[in-house]
């Protein structure tokens, strides 16, 4: 349960402001998250992480002297943009090469890969070590699928002592992946977790029972078992870690450093009750245990629930464990003090906005209004989206479209008062989306609005014509973007039939109100396909069937988005 | 909702164990609690804390470099025994002195001041400074009476530093004194802990509503409200102690260590977001905020709740505060590694048992066989005598009972093997009680038995008037160390019947069964009208009303034990 929020659309910046408050010992408030408040004698190569916020003391807490340089901070159980890494690695980069790590999940790798090609286009060094620590979200011959979880503290431990070594780039992204591959992960919850302004948890287990094997946002478990006792649990933890063990490590004489999470509500002395035995275990198969971490180092809220690590050692990554560090969330060993760093500064406000002619900037008005509609849409629909997404995948896609689209609306109309035209207003409104909305909905709807922009341009009154065609570009940004064919039950199913539609009719001559309205039908069918299928699915998994897919739920946002502005065209034809 | 444990009964045993294991870098494991596993080249004045287990990190995780030396480590909510508070300042007193300092509870006041005297009376320099820093727990005429909570850390830190940085004992107890003098705390809660085996929370709250100024095991709050925004509860709490604030202290231009303390199942992310309006509230009025900590700093088991403290620096303060520590729970600045200290051994197992006459060892086998069927009768209860105390106090009596009389029964079981006598068995009995209950319900027990094995000694057989005389000066024992009288509606309400009617009974030549059957009745009429009292007190509290006072379920328990060792004293008539 989150019982203490202001607006929970302003959750995550108020959380970051705060975060940046206590700890500014140790961290400073950047663009795009939270950076060092000190600076090393000379320069390093630079270690910059990040993911979604909710995980705490991942991603930003972990910032610090021996640890990261930066974290880009994205909003709770969300990517940051692509956009907030550029700007964290902008702030903390210092010509000796960059590496991004952060847990393998797909808005995360779709963000850090866009910001390490605009980086790597601009000639600096950058590298990517994705955390796949989760055993049991992918088996073995797919390890590279696995996601990444409390694994995340041993990887970047590692990389951010090597940088504070002095190694090179090409010597902290080995030694990084290195440590990925020698980190096993494995969770249970008890409880989901519920987020701020939210009714109900993004999942439930029955009382007595425990989900095995479940992601950090709430994806669901493989599995579900009664809960066992404080042994029972450490063993089984323990014999699923062993038995997955790196190729060639033996047992006997192994040095290992096992770290047992708390994801947020389980207790410090329960965990201790379970770890007694987890060190048992381990030291009766001859196994040295070295300075393990007991307490809560990736948390996913409020969740109930643990996961234990192991990371074998060699006598490198023992020398980059054992290795000072001193961060918000993660100290160890004696850290020299540091001198503080030159404080970093948000880039200045874009002052104006390019010449438009009163054509498009009509047009950029009626754009202003309909997103303004389509946030209060999305706002009224954003439980019940969220209800469709805890069913199909992690329960975020409502509160990212409520930030997205209310982020869009609020750009969108700066814009208009600063006389845009449409290309720009759309730019902006893009931009703000992506950025607020984070994940792979914000990053894709960014997109869409930017193709149609770039149609629309800042010159021409927009007819049906011009928007059909904007239409069609934006469903191509969406299609290169995210790979997905119709069928795949994401957007794409809903976008293809709409523009198919709007773009045969517009060229019929029907008028565009007509047009959109036949075509929002089209859109909304394939969205009603996807609601039907994800209750089907709803209805397997409450009777323990976990063989279906997972719809997303991006088409029944996007045919709502076509309603909610067929609304405002039918509006402005009766004014 | 506690869900990992072994046996309840086991669960701070094992939880120490656990934590010693992973922190082993800090503490090791000595009889009573944890000491720290380095040493100082130099000997320092050594401070001792302690208090019930279910805090973490208070008490265990705050020993180490710069903080305590060692911590007495009671059982869950329970305050460590006399003894645990001695064999800890024995296993780290160097010959400067030692000062005893914890929370304000009745139970930790008790134990730590009987170890302090006979510390003293074998020529060791012991002070205390008792942590009185809950504002909402007595008004402010009345401070010295206040409850110790988040504080702790504060006053504990600072005398930590001043030993640290060789003060004598003189000044480290005055800086204790003084940080204690200039430390405030105010805290809420949404919902109760539930401790382990326990069908249910020691509270609960309703849903939407927030407890506030209630105590850390669970001691009901003094008001309810609707739960406020973040920022609301943020300038409730800061407005509430900038009032209460030291006398003479300045607001604007003071220097302040804000300590925001999560209790369990409120997460970091809340926290940081009402941090963001502690810090601004307290910079508004022109106070510099110093150093501060937000984050879990002393628990109350999984209680969903915060509490903010604020100290209120000088400069001897503000450097003592800021002076480096590296305990398991508590980390900053820079520590110089120190040398491995030698490891503390359990003092030998006693070898054997004062000689006894056959007479004597009988009787100690009646009494073996009695404590068994109590310890049985108690764990039947024990979900009632909890929910009784639930009303009336912390919750904890019905499980302390449950491990006193357990420890009681193996510990008198084991002296009969070993051939004891009455006095003997009721002397070990009487100690594990003490021991593995805590609290002070487990020191009154202890010293009841211990009176009663005073009057039936090791020789003579027990006769009825024996039985008699003990239970006097049992009786006697009780209310020279709790100093209650009749109608404070504590056990002595059930105890002064049940003495009276059976030393009259006997010494009219009543059989002891029957006396003993007529004088159980007396004590359980007593326990009856304190039942009867405390639904009334459950009814008033659920309707809003405060006002009654709080019976302890002392005389229930009391009663329960006179009727099973009735049905005992007749099940070996009858054999």
């Amino acid at each position: 349960m989150t019982r203490l929020f202001n607006d929970p659309l302003q959750f995550a910046d108020e959380m970051t402001a705060g975060f940046a408050a206590a700890a500014s010992r140790w961290v400073q408030s950047a663009p795009g998250g939270v950076v060092r408040a000190t600076e090393a004698d000379e320069p390093t190569v630079a270690v910059v992480v990040g993911g979604g916020s909710g995980h705490y003391p991942a991603f930003g807490g972990l910032v610090g002297t021996g640890l990261a340089h930066g974290a880009a901070m994205g909003n709770l159980f969300a990517s940051p943009s692509a956009n907030q890494v550029y700007q964290i690695v902008g702030a903390v980069e210092r010509g000796r090469g960059v590496l991004l790590s952060y847990g393998n999940y797909a808005g995360d790798v779709l963000h850090f890969d866009q910001a390490q090609e605009r980086l790597r286009a601009e000639g600096i060094d950058v590298r990517t070590v994705v955390v796949t620590d989760d055993i049991w979200s992918a088996p073995k011959h797919e390890a590279h699928k696995r996601r990444g979880i409390a694994g995340d503290l041993a990887v970047f431990k590692v990389a951010g002592a090597a940088a504070e070594a002095g190694y090179d780039l090409d010597d902290v992204e080995r030694v990084a992946r290195h440590a990925n591959a020698r980190t096993r992960s494995f969770g249970v919850a008890f409880t989901g977790c519920t987020l701020p302004g939210a009714a109900e948890p993004l999942f439930t287990v029955p009382e007595g029972r425990m989900a095995v094997g479940l992601g950090i946002h709430g994806e669901p478990g493989i599995d579900e078992m009664d809960v066992p006792t404080a042994d029972g649990l450490a063993d089984l933890l323990v014999d699923a870690l062993l038995e997955e063990r790196p190729d060639g490590a033996e047992l006997a004489g192994a040095r290992v450093v096992p770290l047992l999470n708390g994801l947020g509500s389980v207790k410090y002395e329960e965990l201790f009750v379970v770890y007694r035995r987890v060190h048992e275990a381990l030291a009766s198969r001859g196994i040295t245990v070295v300075e393990p971490e007991v307490g809560e180092l990736c948390t996913s809220f409020d969740m109930a629930g643990l996961s234990l690590t192991l990371l074998w050692l060699d006598e490198e990554l023992e020398q980059l464990w054992a290795a000072p560090a001193d961060a918000p969330g993660y100290r160890k060993g004696t850290v020299e003090a540091r001198r503080r760093a030159p404080s970093v500064t948000a880039e200045a406000p874009d002052a104006g906005v390019p010449a438009a002619t009163a054509a498009s900037r009509e047009t950029a008005r009626f754009l202003a209004t309909a997103l303004e509609a389509v946030a209060d849409a999305v706002a009224s629909a954003a439980d019940e989206l969220g209800r469709i997404d805890q069913i199909a995948g992690d329960g975020d896609h409502g509160i990212g479209m409520e930030r997205g689209t209310r982020a869009a609306a609020d750009a969108a109309r700066a814009a208009v008062d600063a006389a845009a035209g449409a290309r720009t207003t759309l730019q902006r409104a893009g931009d703000a989306w992506s950025d607020r909305a984070g994940g792979t909905s914000g990053a894709i709807w960014g997109e869409m609005l930017r193709a149609l922009g770039r149609q629309l341009g800042d010159d021409e009154r927009a007819d049906g014509e011009r928007a059909a065609a904007g239409i069609v570009a934006a469903r191509e940004a969406v299609m290169a973007f995210g790979k997905a064919q119709v069928g795949d039950k994401t957007m794409v199913d809903a976008i293809v039939p709409f523009s198919d539609r709007l773009a045969h009719l517009v060229s019929d001559g029907r008028p565009l109100l007509d047009a959109w309205g036949d075509a929002a039908d089209a859109a909304q069918a394939a969205a009603d396909a996807t609601a039907s299928l994800t209750a089907t699915l709803g209805r397997a998994r409450a009777h323990g069937d976990r063989s279906l897919g997972t719809p997303d739920p991006g088409a029944v946002s996007f045919a709502l988005v076509c309603r909610t502005v067929h609304g405002v065209l039918a509006a402005q034809k009766e004014n």
